[in-house]
């Protein structure tokens, strides 16, 4: 399972070199998460309402060139790997052909008193 | 009653101008409100455990000069206004003398059904 | 001269209250700005590579009720007043119906040694 | 060589689950890399004007525990291994005893044209 999702770079998001600051990508590796889930027919908001979130706990990024200010952007999110506790994705930001980074997120589901939870339905299938 | 405290600005919180972006600049005077109440000997996370939240409802800056990558800044926080509803701060952000924006901002206390409430004597004494 | 941009709600915008940090509308009004320059058939990026700069001067919002985590938003922005130097912008960002929050700027053109430009025709026609 | 650097967490640094966002920690790393090269007697921004830049080429982060609002938290830095081309530094981020996260990146100096430069000396050693 995978989405392609576009970004138009903001101003704000790039730093005194004229490129995307890295800590930027993290935001729109979540935004990709976001709308793969809204396509598999559930929403992050909607686990929330549940009192279920969706906590990081491991990241991994490459950065293999830089992007620019107004670039538009692609990027790829694939539903990696799932287990009944942790969900894996991986992720490509491309502008046009070029590979800006690439990615992976781990994430496991806790509920508001930070106990980890069996992964939703919603989000594996 | 007001206070002062030191900023160094970080490198994500500059533009490709070189600058810090205008949007930093409010993040910087909630940091001013939070000193200013810890030092009336509350803190913002205690009203916060109390449910009790600020919500900013007005904010003007003039921007009148910019700061860089890793300068050492100084802001000013000021108790500007109270009333039983609302407390208006003022701000001055410099770089040693140079006055680099000023500012306000008022802000309403609500409860977590986003009821106005009473401000706590802890904020206005 | 005024244009409708759409603004999803990211989630690291929200703050613990669960509703958009207030210093992340700025960054909406920017995009705003853009885009509104791009449908006047130029762009900030060509701008900066003339070296001109947009710097912000003044900054005013009325925040009026809040927006969450996956809010669709619409923003309206508006060219409203032009000089030789200075150009002041308004904004009403809605969920539908619903004014979330109203706000002006008014940004100058500045050089690469920050000094003050003649507004460029792109942006006044 | 490393170093320790004190951080106290911003309000909007946290989300609606009431705990640090997980792409602010990139943005505490480089400042304990900034102060790092500080105690090394030069600047990361005297870098920047000799047309020096560092870009990050990898990052990897192990989230363990949440911090909330208003926490004092400690950083360690450490800087792990150096090449002609390539610094690595490790990261420790702490709160009280309790590791928050574990991290590291990998950094290469560019000039303006974005072409690979061996490390600075001041960065090394």
């Amino acid at each position: 399972m995978k989405n392609n999702i576009s970004i138009r770079v903001r101003y704000n998001e790039c730093d005194p070199m004229g490129v995307v600051h890295h800590a930027v990508y993290p935001v729109w590796f979540e935004m990709g998460r976001t709308e793969l889930l809204r396509e598999q027919g559930s929403s992050y908001r909607e686990l929330e309402e549940q009192k279920l979130f969706l906590a990081v706990t491991d990241l991994q990024i490459k950065y293999k060139a830089s992007a620019k200010y107004d670039d538009a952007l692609s990027l790829v999110t694939s539903l990696d790997e799932v287990t009944n506790i942790r969900v894996k994705h991986t992720y490509t930001l491309l502008r046009n052909e070029q590979v800006i980074a690439s990615a992976s997120t781990t994430i496991v589901c806790v509920d508001d008193a930070g106990n980890v939870q069996r992964v939703p339905g919603a989000i594996t299938s």
